[in-house]
Parts: structure tokens; C-alpha cells; sequence
């Protein structure tokens, strides 16, 4: 049903979620899988300011933000590729978020995007919009938010 | 995966999609699925407008109009089972679509929620908002849209 399934993964606890649902679903259809972390400063998730504290790092510190980053993304990675995965791909891009996804999701024909939801209240979200309603917004193809 | 998958269904080109979609996904994961509708008056789905036409109906003329969302309903029914789901069930609400779908797939404990998106314009869609925008704001657990 899937021939190439995006999942957006900024590290945090949803988005580790939404890698799980998109492996599944790799295994599942066969498909191939891209893993697409997009580099914004704000909104830093969780587990990567858990590795910035304990590595005694700021959020200014951004080359080893970017080995944080890039460590969640190998660890998915490898669970993929541990699960029977063949054609997995990770693919790193600076800019918006959403505007960053569904570029790529476009370019590369994606079939279908798995992204976490941010867990944001309603207020929240009305106001800010999130990162996930804004790419189910724009994108040409299926989105999943998983929860 | 997903024990219990919804499909939103209003009768539109993107829910029929949707339809098509979920019943795949309840396939591949031996899901119970339910075929929910629910009814409101404003923005007909193309279907039904067809529909109403043909019959020489009017929009104000709701038994008719509840006929032609059950049928079509009825139809995507029959295709589930015919694909082999055993646990294919079918249900009507009247209200808001997105509080109704959403309150259903809460006190139904449904895992994923598929739904059409309505295709609107990014403009439109920032200025309305759309059914599938609010149920993935909204629900508690997966949704996916469909495109």
C-alpha cells in the first residue's frame, strides 16, 4: 500500500512513537523507509536537553546538538534495519519543520508521512499550530500523527 | 498494531480513499473496524449532491439524503467483507463531525482513526479549519489522513 514511508523524527518522546509506527509499517508493505530529522533551534525536545545537561552543554552548543540528534536517529536506524529493513535512509535538513517535510516528502515521492504529535492542549494548538497539523495541512500525500 | 480502526466516512470522493485505505490497514492487522457517519447539513459531499440530483431530491429532503449516506456506507461494507474482515461495523451519528468522532472513538477505545482530508487550500483551511485537522487535534489516539 506504502512503497516510501517519511517518518519525521525530532527526538522526542512522540516522534520515537511515530518511528515505530512507521517501521511497522515498512515491514509490513515493504516499503522503503526515510528517516528525516529537520534542524530548527526553538522547542528543543526532551530527550535531547536530558543529553545537552548531562553532557554540560547549552542549546548554543549546536554541533553537539546535532550528534544528539543524529545518535536518535542511528539508534531508529538500526531497530529498522535489526527488524529486517533492506532500504532504510537518514536524511538531515535545516529550515521549518513542516515546510522542511513535505519539500522533501514531495521530492522524494513519499507515499506516506508518520509524524508524533506534539501533545499540544487545544489552546495551544489553535494559537500555535503544531508541526504535525501544519504538514497534514500541506502535504500532497497520506499523513499519520501518531499519538 | 491496531485492534479497533475507524474510518470517518461522509460520502466524499477522500473518504471513500480513506474507506479504502482502512479496510487495507484492518486486513494486514486484523483489526475490528467500524464505518462511522455522521450526519450534518452543511457541505455536502459531491456523492450525495450527485445523488440528490439524480433523484430529484433537495438537500432539505434528509430521509432521502440519510438513504444515500447509507447506502454508500452499506457499500464500503460490503467491499470489507468481501476483502475477509470478519468484525465490520457500522455506525450513524448526528452532531458536530469532528466532537463526534472523536467522543465516539474515546468511549469505542479505537486505536487509529482514518479520514479523508477535504483537499481545502491552505487559505481555506487556515481560515475554516477542516474535520480531519480537528479530529487529529482532538483525538486521543492515531489518525491518519488520507489524501
Amino acid at each position: 500500500m506504502f512503497k516510501h514511508i517519511l517518518a519525521a523524527i525530532d527526538g522526542s518522546e512522540h516522534s520515537t512513537k511515530a518511528a515505530k509506527v512507521a517501521i511497522e509499517l515498512a515491514r509490513t508493505y515493504g516499503s522503503d523507509l526515510t528517516l528525516l530529522h529537520v534542524t530548527r533551534k526553538l522547542d528543543l525536545p526532551d530527550q535531547l536537553k536530558e543529553y545537552l545537561k548531562a553532557e554540560h552543554l547549552t542549546r548554543e552548543d549546536l554541533p553537539a546538538l546535532d550528534e544528539a540528534t543524529k545518535r536518535i536517529i542511528e539508534d531508529v536506524r538500526i531497530k529498522a534495519e535489526a527488524q529486517g529493513l533492506k532500504r532504510v535512509r537518514t536524511i538531515f535538513r535545516e529550515g521549518k519543520p513542516a515546510r522542511s517535510i513535505v519539500d522533501y516528502a514531495r521530492s522524494a515521492s513519499i507515499d506516506a508521512i508518520v509524524i508524533g504529535s506534539r501533545g499540544l492542549s487545544d489552546f495551544e494548538s489553535a494559537l500555535l499550530g503544531s508541526v504535525s497539523h501544519k504538514v497534514a495541512s500541506l502535504a500532497g500525500c497520506t499523513v499519520m500523527i501518531v499519538k
